[in-house]
């Protein structure tokens, strides 16, 4: 008689704190045993391979209509599959209202789309760009009651954009309902400005859209969320921060006691604002638009710095995927003739843990810990998943990801499996990569590739631990 | 036959580095010699005296209408006999454009104010409320070439603000024309938001303005200021800095060799937020209403740091008077429903001098020189106004103040010349009183009362010196 | 049958990283399983308590003889029967040279008196006081490579102190050897240039111990420390960090990417300088004589922000203990004439834990992980004992201190196990005990009291992570 | 008759505070009138020129012996006579205590060198190499009496290093004294220990004189003075301040309030590291040693931000020179065995002005009156010689630079008057010179070549300023 459904054999535990030999033990979709030799009715040898929490990405964006109409190259269906076969277990996609729904309303829309097509579970954070006195006074706090525990709100885009009154509206019902606010802070008319500037100077290629985007222009909006934030006394997440100065804000922040998170993404460590200038300043560095822009390498290197030391909770990929061919971009004449109308966004589900471990774990800069930490652990606990999600822990969902640490592999747009028709990391070489996904024990992903139907679920969150 | 048609002698001549005993020779409204033994056709003892620059008042409010209908105590006929009874000889008032109303049409209406009524000089600083193309595009820099070469932009009151768009479109109209922008940087949504949740809470008296008017808006509102001119590359001053925050946000953008400037206040040197507390929080604590706010004792602190280190460059009034009786304030029923009605701002163009005098040079804080470059020479030099005022100098105009450092007597209501009917400083001994003003070389005050008839002019001004 | 010899059931296991319910299976004195419902042959309910990785404390003074012939309060017999009844399964005593000493004999010195003595496991840190040709070249080499992979050096105490030439000289050593050194940062000449001060000006009372040893002394040291490892390239541990000047130059250097590590002690968050007073400035104050000396409220307030955000690694008890009765303080003639000649040191090993629990976990300033992180992870890794210890995993020893989070308890010299007469913390309430320790599986204390004979060992260490 | 013995006509008058054109009429070697249209006894026409105070050099070495028996290359007559070509009227050399020496008796020797020879004003500050208790309570006492306010200690060279606690004496009798300490701050023990690890890599070319005092062991040398001085509470200055690391190190300490001034030099702003690489790594490096050594563009961008906004108070030359040529350096074995034994110091008196005045005034990254306060009026006053010098005020000596902001000469040593046989600054050209030096109304240098017989006097100087 076996003990346990399933047993990984043989394979180098990693937590947030520790790494050991030891198998691990399934039963019921549950981890119900760390420890030598164990049987289950089912095995799988991981000797040589690290077995990791399922990576956690805390900012997806899935199937969101776009203003202009043009598509995204995901939908639920593909961007799991994709998080999947990059060592995922659970994706944090939005919810994005539009002006003028109902918050409630827009929800159920999304819920909609995931519905039987997820291959990860997921959990909607609440993005607003409506707070009518509806909103904010019921159903927010309704939503927040059901387990949507986090907001995100905008701080530039014309269709997304909260003025300071606003976001100081949602930031007063978030600390009440002890929901945590995302921010993606960049500062709106400080862009429309350099925008308008450079066009007038008829600099209309993509690469101006990293001049527009000033990094003096998301410095000052991080520091007036981060105040605002203080104001009204609620913690706080600064998303996607891309380079030194805004981190600075955040470290002076964090050591005067204010609750300011951070995290950052793949491309601020793999991209700079060269790439926008595609070959020889074309259209093709419409392939890595994306706000806020890559910096620089003095930025890559604080960025570092700040994985190492925890400036940044946690490492997230932003995927927000659009084609390069077709009508939505390379074909779209309007994009052709300002930056400013190339659809913001790169995919990078099924990437951000492979850079990640080959430019952090496998060259020596962050340890197996902090990589667990900033991928898995860390989002689990900001965002309320925790101790369901985001660690290897008796009564956790069995939830793991087998990782080859010595794997070396090119990344090539004809391996992926996202939607989107090319990835801004064509040709980067990878020391490290998932073989295996398990989703409560399950395997939803082997050797790059999905396996299985789609049977995430979506879940309800706890309060974030930013509030304990 | 006397070489000069006046000489003052025996004094100790002071500028912002030297202090000598010599005499001073004028001849034409202008100093023609500064020497040992001169002879003029007439003469004035300074023996035991300092002969300082006349002193230089950058920033004072005079009969500007306020949106409700409020009249402010002085007009341009009692706001420059107060100035000089204080030891001023130029004041820098502002000509605040309505809403709607030509910038142009806006300067001529406060020149007809002016006409004749001026005790000292005055040159209008230019606010912009509505910055539409024609203001931009045309008038300012019309207005600029006729030597109105600073502008002031609110960051806050409902009727004043500028959003962020219009802020930079007037950083890059100055930058453009080589105009300076005064700034009065509080956030207003964070103030707004504060104000409401004050007033829910049923805390209306004049007490709360403080604690609506947080630091920290103060501080994010420096900040994004100071972000803004970054981006433009144009000089700025931060007026009325009110206590720490702010003051290290802009320490931390001059050291990274930001072009910001920043000017004090004596409300922030002598008094704090306890002084809005009244007699027990009534509405006495209205006499201490003004924005931003005294601070505390900490922030006191931090300003005569600031003042004696050079972070401040300027040290103006803010002179903004009300009448506390009467239906401008105490008789209003509305001022008397919330804070937010009181009307913003507290007399001081009179006590500005000796306020600073006796706190900072004869309590040791300060030295004299320190003192003229942040009363005089520095507000000439940022506002265009040197080499013809500012200085003891060959050439400059005969603006000269008398000054007994001896001299003890307290402020009190009974002795000023301002049109307010009540002083914040009241009671507070002084040690150090200007004796005579003297401008172009004719005595406009002496002991403290206003001689002679309005003879000041208005001077078309340079180009700030921040642009060298 | 069994599958174990010991199981720990029902507890809430706790690591740095995670806090779940589970059963732990001991084996072989290791750590065999972590999993729901284990069968041993022994079993140990768990419910309702906490079940941590056993307390490292990384900083213990232990049967050191002093300059002055005052014998130390604990030998190694009673100093690990105190350290285990206080929750600690490790300690890391000093082997401390005397001049002159050859290092090898040293070791020796100490083995032969922690031989059969210690009811804890213990390693020892070497102490360099006279970096010979034959210490640096020969001795510690062959040290480290037998697993005395720390060093400490005194900046401060006449029969300690290395002077700068020295510190390099260890530093040198240490970077080839790849061993980690700790520092006591406090400027020598400082200090005693204001207790010469001091004393000339009769302020000899144990009070003046506080003044003499000055934060900026320890600020100054700190950074010369600091700069000196930048200099070789070595990580550096610094302990003991009183206060908030010492921690800014911690930051400041991290914040630049050097490799400081820090640790704080309880005296730092529970004493302060007021405390030296005694009853009356008499002589009780030389009870809590040690260096550097506990500072202030905002210097706790720093501290505990430390403690939280990183900037501490570790926290020690630096437990020195001296007799207060009798001839080594109270009765000693000579530390009547002068704070100087008072003992410098404090017991603390037995209160470490639940001083850090009660004020820390249990007063919500830091989290359960927080706390094992820095009392036992975090030590085994900057010290070489991970993954033997310092976590709860398979494979590591079973070295567990169960937890009861809710008995509260006050600090009382009669209950404590150590060889002193007095508790610095004498009457302070607790939240937060250790009920019992385990070592390798064994039962070493149980509520408060020792148990069973000494069967602790020397560990032999790898090098410290500080060199990954 | 004339009013004056001479009248310098038709020139711009510069002070610290001012510009304006005047002419100046000097009676009995002072100032005694600034007007305009003077008439006098002789006539000197200035149009086109500026009128400066005359420089004063704070930081000179002039004839002293040095530990290998090398020569200076100037003694009293051929450096005053230099300096007074290149505009100064007042030099600061300083009297080198040799160790035993009585600091009496030092001070006599120099005035006995000095007697009859200097062309300009001079003052000696007072080296401490041997502070034994006659020479801390009885000499320095006597000697700031008789007006040698000043006192210089260093921190390193192995025959003037003090020790810590000499330092703190020295700054205890300063701080009662009321004497002003300047601090040559290097780490001692961190340089030879980079020394002797160069040499052993065989590294032994002047270019790694910049290697072995690195800025790391400047930055901690002048934290630890900082540190020191906090502690006495007694205002220092850091002289000939190299980069940005002890620059940071010192805005810190201001920024807190610490009484700490700040010089630079010439060879911070014009020269790098990369110029002790000589010609391919080769001996020619020699003529650049000098310690600290030049450091790299990001500190020269630092030091020009800090000559900018204050951080800088003083801006001296620390002439040193010695003869590249002969037995003192290129012909010496000792000196080519090793950069250590090459003679610490450049040559600088005559060049300093004219090279502030090319790269800062005419490259408009000062202003005039920044040079003025740098060179000649906070000299001045931080070393009590104000107000008989260091500006254009009535009464003050009539030392006079007159100036011809627009020739264009390119550094030259056959120009120089110098006894050195080399100048680091071969070849630099530079727009701005003086054209004519006047001490106490006598022209004592005109056209760069000195003028008449040496009239120059030693200064009993006051208390410095840093006391007020």
């Amino acid at each position: 008689m076996s003990d346990y459904d399933l047993v990984i054999a043989g394979g180098t535990v990693v937590t947030a704190a520790d790494s050991y030999g030891a198998d691990i033990g399934i039963r019921g979709g549950r981890i119900a045993a760390i420890a030598e030799g164990l049987r289950g009715a089912e095995r799988i040898d991981a000797t040589g391979l690290l077995v990791l929490p399922g990576g956690i990405d805390a900012h997806v964006h899935l199937d969101q209509p776009t203003s202009d109409g043009t598509v995204m190259a995901d939908d639920f269906a593909s961007g799991t599959r994709s998080a999947a076969a990059g060592g995922n277990t659970t994706v944090l996609p939005f919810a994005m209202q539009i002006k003028g729904q109902s918050l409630r309303a827009c929800v159920e829309d999304y819920h909609r789309k995931a519905q039987g097509a997820c291959h990860t579970d997921v959990s909607f954070h609440l993005v607003i760009t409506d707070p009518t006195p509806q909103v904010l006074g019921q159903e927010l706090p309704a939503l927040v009651r059901d387990g949507y525990t986090s907001f995100k709100v905008f701080m530039t885009y014309d269709d997304l954009v909260l003025n300071d009154a606003e976001l100081l509206d949602v930031f007063e019902v978030a600390r009440r309902e002890r929901a945590l606010v995302m921010v993606h802070a960049e500062g709106h008319d400080a862009i429309k400005h350099l925008t308008r500037r450079l066009e007038d100077q008829g600099r209309t290629a993509p690469y101006y859209h990293g001049q527009a985007h000033a990094q003096i222009a998301e410095r000052e909006a991080t520091h007036r969320a981060i105040s605002h934030a203080q104001l009204i006394d609620v913690p706080i997440v600064i998303v996607h921060v891309s380079g030194r100065d805004p981190m600075e804000q955040i470290q002076w922040a964090r050591a005067r006691g204010m609750k300011v998170h951070a995290e950052t993404c793949p491309q601020y460590i793999a991209l700079t604002a060269e790439d926008l200038r595609g070959l020889n300043m074309d259209f093709d560095g419409a392939k890595y638009v994306c706000s806020p822009p890559p910096r620089d390498a003095d930025s890559q290197a604080a960025i570092w710095q700040g994985l190492r030391d925890g400036t940044f909770d946690i490492f997230s990929s932003d995927h927000c995927p659009f084609r390069f061919e077709g009508p939505g971009s390379k074909d779209n004449p309007r994009a052709r003739t300002s930056f400013k109308w190339v659809p913001n966004g790169i995919p990078g589900v099924e990437t951000r843990l492979p850079i990640l471990f080959s430019e952090g774990v496998s060259k020596g800069r962050i340890s197996l810990q902090r990589f667990v930490a900033l991928t898995s652990t860390n989002p689990a606990r900001l965002y309320g998943l925790y101790p369901q999600k985001g660690s290897i822990a008796i009564g956790a969902d069995a939830d793991l990801t087998l990782w080859n640490p010595t794997l070396t592999r090119t990344i090539r747009q004809a391996d992926l499996n996202h939607g989107c028709d090319y990835t801004p990391y064509e040709g980067m070489p990878i020391t490290g990569w998932p073989v295996r996904t398990l989703l409560a024990g399950r395997t939803i992903a082997a050797d790059g590739r999905p396996v299985g139907t789609p049977q995430g679920g979506h879940l309800s969150r706890l309060t974030s631990e930013a509030y304990s």
